[in-house]
């Protein structure tokens, strides 16, 4: 059995494979072939955290994985970090644990840094390269690398917004030294109007980006609503858009940024597409470049599923 | 992080301890105190395998437990157990891993044991001793010895019957070996009549035992049933027990060894009790020393939660 730590996961990564297996993974998933059953959920109101047990398998494919992912969101306050847990793949011809990966969140938060590229890729204009970034937290930071080396072609160029000028100036710093320069914007419209593509990375609640700051053309991947209540773009947004991607219909519109626009009857499923369909060119993301678009991406298994695939694959396992 | 390997596991159990925890666990789950999502399943036909994701919380308890139980049924031609998989303990404060049990699915198998003969005490008659195995598998083999030791005092006696003579005769000697006698029964039906409780483990899809076979005064566990499509006692015997205990009301009814006489409307959820109700003196396993009882347990997560901080009791952690 294979036991991994997080540097030794972190080392195994190869970003070119990684991007490569988590557009399969969406593409299997849109085709039907991959076992996702409802994701498990344990709350822990007292300590303000909750996990999310995550498990599925991909038709065919040797392996199948488990995911615990924990966020215990008074964590900083401790000095502790504010999401844990581990992958394990086990063998889907034998059932024997094939390996534990100890990563302590940080597949969890590349592959859906990974998705979010994928998605903005995906939906956003052949010609543009103008990214806006709304939050600041570790996965805003995320995201900026994933996007950086997926569009690197295009040379893209990054500015973001948040709420917390010191967060803000934190992250501008934090990438600068890794080589990637970062505008910071004052206002969350002015950045709207400046981006052709968004990419939000907030735990709001209440929507923070309105339908009369986007301009045609604009692409938007959400990311920040992940469970009940949870909000980032307001309904009439949704309801507008000329596309609506969503890595799982059944979770967007039931959780994630669909849900308030479809619980008041704005769209249905059949308003929506999924990110694998996409990806496999059978629906088009955009019409023409004055197309709105918007992907929202709740995390789906099929991600923890490649990502794992691509560790096992780098160290040359499985 | 605490990482224990299977002989760890085995050496850090104490089985009174367990008995007790497990105890404890029947009653807080039926107090409605656990957090009990659905299990999670994936199912892998072409290797006749399946996956069953347990996980779940006590009110108050600084560790919640995911367990993670293959059964890939064609491994024993393959010269591989069975079963196998792990347990892995968090943290309820911080969302931490706390320990990763590598147990192989032996921690599964003993606290299906343990439960088995606390259920088995529960229903018998006070002065039951001659207790009845149906079945010669691997699980038989832990309910002998968790019935041999949680009954200790009143010398039960264990005769067994099987479909297979020859695993009939292995489990007979293994037992021997370990100082347990058994009785080997050809008939199922004498087996029956001459016990005063019975413990049946097996994969019985269609029923085996009869309800005109069984005398007055019978106890019943059944632990065969955890799946849909499974069935050990026929459905005239289910309904005419004056007691049905199920570890899980939901389980049981859904998929468990009650689901068939419910499915016909025999009976319902009335009409049983729970486990934990019956441990904790809330309602009585039977009224008369003629009663017919009958134990279905399908398993539940508070188990696995029980016999974990067993073992990290038992190596001296949390």
């Amino acid at each position: 059995m294979l036991d991994l730590s997080r540097a030794e996961i972190e080392a195994a990564v190869d970003l070119d494979r990684a991007f490569i297996a988590l557009e399969e993974g969406f593409k299997a998933a849109a085709a039907g072939q991959v076992q996702m059953p409802p994701v498990g959920y344990l709350g822990f109101p007292a300590h303000n955290g909750d996990c999310h047990i995550k498990f599925g398998h991909i038709a065919g494919d040797p392996i199948f994985v488990v995911k615990i992912a924990t966020g215990f969101y008074d964590n900083p306050a401790k000095g502790l970090p504010t999401t844990s847990g581990m992958m394990i793949a086990l063998s889907a011809e034998t059932g024997a644990v094939v390996a534990i990966l100890r990563d302590e969140g940080w597949l969890t938060d590349l592959r859906t840094a990974l998705a979010g590229a994928i998605a903005t890729r995906a939906g956003m204009r052949a010609d543009a390269r103008r990214i806006g970034i709304v939050g600041a937290g570790t996965q805003a930071r995320f995201q900026i690398r994933a996007a950086a080396h997926l569009l690197r072609e295009r040379e893209p160029c990054f500015a973001v917004w948040a709420r917390s000028p010191e967060k803000l100036e934190a992250l501008r710093r934090d990438l600068e030294g890794e080589g990637i320069a970062i505008e910071s914007v004052v206002e969350l419209e002015a950045l709207c109007a400046q981006s052709e593509a968004l990419i939000t990375v907030t735990p709001a609640a209440v929507p923070i980006i309105h339908g009369d700051w986007i301009r045609p053309g604009t692409h938007i991947t959400a990311l920040g609503a992940d469970a009940p209540g949870k909000q980032e773009l307001d309904s009439a947004l949704v309801a507008l858009a000329d596309t609506r991607i969503a890595d799982s219909l059944e979770q967007s519109l039931d959780h994630g940024e669909f849900a308030a626009a479809a619980a008041v009857g704005l769209i249905d499923a059949g308003d929506c597409v999924e990110l694998g369909a996409v990806l496999a060119g059978d629906v088009p993301a955009r019409r023409s470049d004055d197309d709105i678009t918007i992907a929202d991406l709740t995390g789906i298994a099929v991600q923890d599923i490649a990502i794992a695939r691509v560790v096992l694959d780098g160290v040359g396992r499985q």
